[in-house]
């Protein structure tokens, strides 16, 4: 599928961005066995970032740097302001900022003409925080309002669970220098890697995993994987539904309604992978033995 | 100090309730070693909770329930609604709820009278997901507007600084269980736990414990010591700072915000406090090897 819009950058570049942006150095005390020492260290960056569309501001979300355009092309979607990649003509950095360190701080979102964005709903849903009402089983039925369960025939057998923690493991390389990120990999059927991001925000290294689909014109993402580095909340269960995901795996624990929603959503839900065992809270009948 | 405004609930009962309400029991398809096995499982619960400031809706937080109402006052506190506990009159569970899922989900909140609370600019504050601007600068100048920095004399040995991860650890009741909560717990100048909360959500926890200093009197929190499960973004920091607590310690990473603010802030930012090590990385001064 060619991509209907305009990259303001090849990605290329953003990639290379990545590594340079992705940590900042300091000098820590390290107290150690009795004895203290001066070392620099790296730590996760962190940065607000807003998203503009047609000049009015829609969000500020604080993000590690780096696939800023993936980040909001994902949140766009998850957060149903447009339906599809042909509902944008460009996603651009502003290159005039009041401030030198303001710049790559500010996404401009074009849409197509005719394509209207309700703002003030999505202000409301991101003040709730989620797409819920007051409890459990309005959240549920809201999310399930904007997106229908999925029937994704996709079966896996556990053998091919099990190595999917040490593939995204190996992809973190922003973890591997600061210990401070949180991580998501989207896997085809047959477990290859397609490709992983790292957040200082669970929720934006999700959003930024299906922002890439999205450029790629692979949503949606049926009979793929979606793996994250830590807990599953029902936001994140949430935006892989919106995403048709039909399997979520997390290498540490599910909430309460990250379960209902999956079970509900038709979903997978697997957590705690780790060494050579995990658990599956819903959708059980897509993994067999 | 006596506590001005009227608790729908005694605390002694929100204890109680808590261990009921903050897991909830599912069944899990376990694999493990080529084994596959349905068994009962324990899962963090979570759960909105909507904040109403006199009938208007302020916030929906997902929350593990649980100490409500502290979660309450210290989001009130920590995101500038209300500057001191005598603002508010009281701080109730709405008992009528058109479903009886949403029983608990719903708490009002009544302000002194003459207490004026500017919706519309927490509500963007919401929506930033932080006191912020577009680069970390402002997000900084921002939160140094609303609280000035830090000047406290409390000074710590090493040797004080290493038990407390343990310490917050045996207080962690529901991640026992489900090992999907984060945890935050405040300390005296010697040491001792004064109040641990666990949370679904990072900043709630942390919130949690503010608002039960607040409820008892105790802040501002000088000379104490907030430990976090996690990591430290700089939205915890910002609250630490709103609350006056000159250290904070982390049991994983800070992000370079996170430093950057502490720094600035005059507060101690201990982060990585695993075994007998730990790092130091802002507020040296206040660490005597």
């Amino acid at each position: 599928m060619t991509k209907p819009f305009d990259l303001a950058l090849p990605v290329a570049a953003d990639d290379v961005d990545w590594l340079d942006d992705a940590s900042a150095r300091v000098d820590v005390s390290r107290f150690a066995a009795g004895l203290a020492m001066m070392h620099p260290d790296a730590v996760a960056a962190e940065e607000p970032l807003e998203i503009r569309i047609g000049g009015v501001s829609l969000a500020i979300l604080m993000r590690t740097p780096g696939h800023d355009r993936e980040l909001a092309l994902g949140f766009l979607r998850t957060e149903h302001v447009v339906a599809d990649l042909a509902d944008l003509t460009s996603i651009r950095h502003c290159t005039i900022a009041r401030d030198p360190e303001s710049v790559g701080n500010v996404l401009q979102v074009r849409l197509r003409e005719g394509v209207e964005v309700d703002l003030d709903r999505l202000r409301r849903n991101l003040v709730a925080n989620a797409s819920c009402g007051i409890c459990g089983k309005a959240t549920i039925s809201g999310a399930l309002r904007m997106a229908p369960p999925v029937h994704d025939l996709l079966r896996l057998k556990a053998e091919q669970v099990l190595p999917l923690a040490g593939k995204l493991r190996r992809a973190q390389r922003v973890f591997d220098r600061t210990g401070g990120l949180h991580a998501a990999g989207l896997f085809s059927e047959d477990g290859r890697l397609l490709v992983a991001r790292e957040d200082i925000g669970r929720h934006n290294a999700v959003d930024k995993v299906i922002g890439w689909a999205m450029g790629e014109g692979h949503l949606p993402l049926t009979g793929h994987l979606l793996v994250v580095s830590g807990r599953i909340s029902c936001e994140i269960v949430q935006k892989a539904l919106v995403a048709r995901i039909p399997v979520l795996v997390a290498l540490s624990a599910p909430s309460s309604l990250a379960v209902r929603l999956a079970e509900q959503a038709g979903m997978t839900l697997i957590a705690f992978l780790r060494g050579d065992a995990f658990n599956v809270y819903s959708g059980r009948e897509r993994v067999v033995p």
